[in-house]
């Protein structure tokens, strides 16, 4: 008797389908509003890595751009490490699906770096803000609409989504939550990927307005490598999140990920679309 | 008679070589170190999709992935529109350079959105931090020692470079300077992107030790369009970088840049390499 599959691992499983190509499909469980979460992609996209066989060291940085909604169903992905140096290595990735022709469509494309990371000299310039622990605070849902926000067992510190959307202008953008895989599941890069695509649009709360909103590019750049990823194991993880500007159309969010004792895992930045 | 093409537009000039592709070289204006600086790198990359044929809206955000440094010479830059929607558009694109067998090598890879952007609610949360005027302030240099900081007119207004490698950790890695190119030239698209790389490496700043230090990977948010580029002329922009994390031989760096008017024009995040 095996343990049944945690849906996170079910939503990134690939398949082997030839030279740097690999099978996957989306799964309900991480369904967004109109395709998947987009830190599923995300995940799975950095998952083609993890199994390539050539890959060099850890992952270092990964570019998502989300060019249109990936369609319920099977998709490939294909990873090419076009560079590989001593110590990094360059990779581009798609996921393709059949179009209405049989030809390829482009859902997603991205680039990532990988790293063999060396013992240096290490500092950190954003210490952890303050936040009550996690099991002081309340759950968010389930039930909140969408399926993949049942994938998160979500805590809000602060700057959680309005309660009223009365299009009353907020103070500002920042929202810290503390965050993890539910069920619970050891934080490993591809979880922490999609970590930094949990907090929802930061135009809903400056405006109190839930006009259409989606990811356009996700930056993600990894400072933990996978010992620290252990270390933090299946603890929640604190994340803060802040618009930089809102204009004609694109918003920007910058992001940082802490695991529970204060090291900071990740920092990302991503532009945005809204509507009106 | 013609005016003599400013080095900047030398620099980034390419020709076309065929379907999705264009001849460049490098020059020696903007050298650094082992190849040209990354921003003239990443301003090349934008002008190719800035003369591309097929090219819908302006440019919104670009990524660039320092995979090998350019050599002295010619190059040829790839730029594929690889989907079109109805507002947006997606580009992949590479500078590759012939190999010693002839094969051609990726010196660079990157992916970019353009976008047809529409007038809607817009709002900034990051006001220009209050900064002497530029021509209060002394220049740098010339003769800083790499060519391409001859390019620029940089006014620092905080966290200038240290004044002794000695090795005494620094407070924080903010630094404000006033820039623009040298000579003057009216702001573009691809101006722009140069700038969100011309930050010494806040490594230098916090440990007051050159370390060597390279950019890894480079992303730029566009918050404004052509005629916010057209307002800031040929005027100076206020740059502003800080650090979030040094960890095991590389470290980020988030930046804003305004305009003299206090427009916030982009947003850009990297990560970079140091040693030791």
């Amino acid at each position: 008797m095996t343990d049944a599959l945690h849906p996170f691992d079910d939503a990134i499983a690939l398949e082997p389908a030839g030279a740097h190509r690999y099978a996957g499909r989306t799964t309900p469980a991480y369904w967004n509003m109109v395709g998947p979460f987009g830190g599923i992609t995300a995940a799975t996209l950095l998952q083609a890595i993890m199994q390539h066989p050539d890959r060099l060291g850890e992952p270092l940085s990964l570019t998502v751009n989300y060019a249109g909604a990936v369609a319920e169903g099977p998709f490939t992905v294909q990873a090419v490490p076009v560079r590989t140096n001593r110590s990094t290595q360059h990779w581009t990735l798609s996921i393709t699906q059949p179009g209405p022709d049989g030809e390829p469509v482009t859902a997603t494309t991205a680039t990532a770096v990988t790293a063999a990371r060396r013992d240096t000299w290490s500092d950190s310039d954003t210490p952890m803000p303050a936040a009550p622990a996690p099991d002081t605070l309340e759950p968010l849902g389930p039930g909140l609409g969408t399926a993949w926000l049942d994938r998160y067992d979500l805590r809000p510190v602060a700057g959680n989504m309005p309660q009223r959307w009365d299009g009353s202008r907020g103070e500002g953008t920042l929202t810290q939550l503390w965050m993890r895989d539910a069920p619970a599941r050891p934080l490993d890069f591809c979880a922490l990927a999609a970590l930094a695509d949990v907090f929802y649009p930061r135009v809903w709360l400056r405006r109190a307005l839930r006009v259409p909103a989606g990811t356009v590019s996700l930056t993600v750049y990894f400072h933990a490598g996978s010992a620290q990823l252990q270390a933090s194991g299946a603890g929640h993880v604190l994340g803060q999140a802040r618009a930089q500007e809102f204009r004609n159309g694109f918003f920007d969010q910058t992001a940082q990920l802490w695991n529970h004792g204060g090291t900071l895992l990740a920092t990302s930045h991503q532009i945005v679309y809204y509507k009106e």
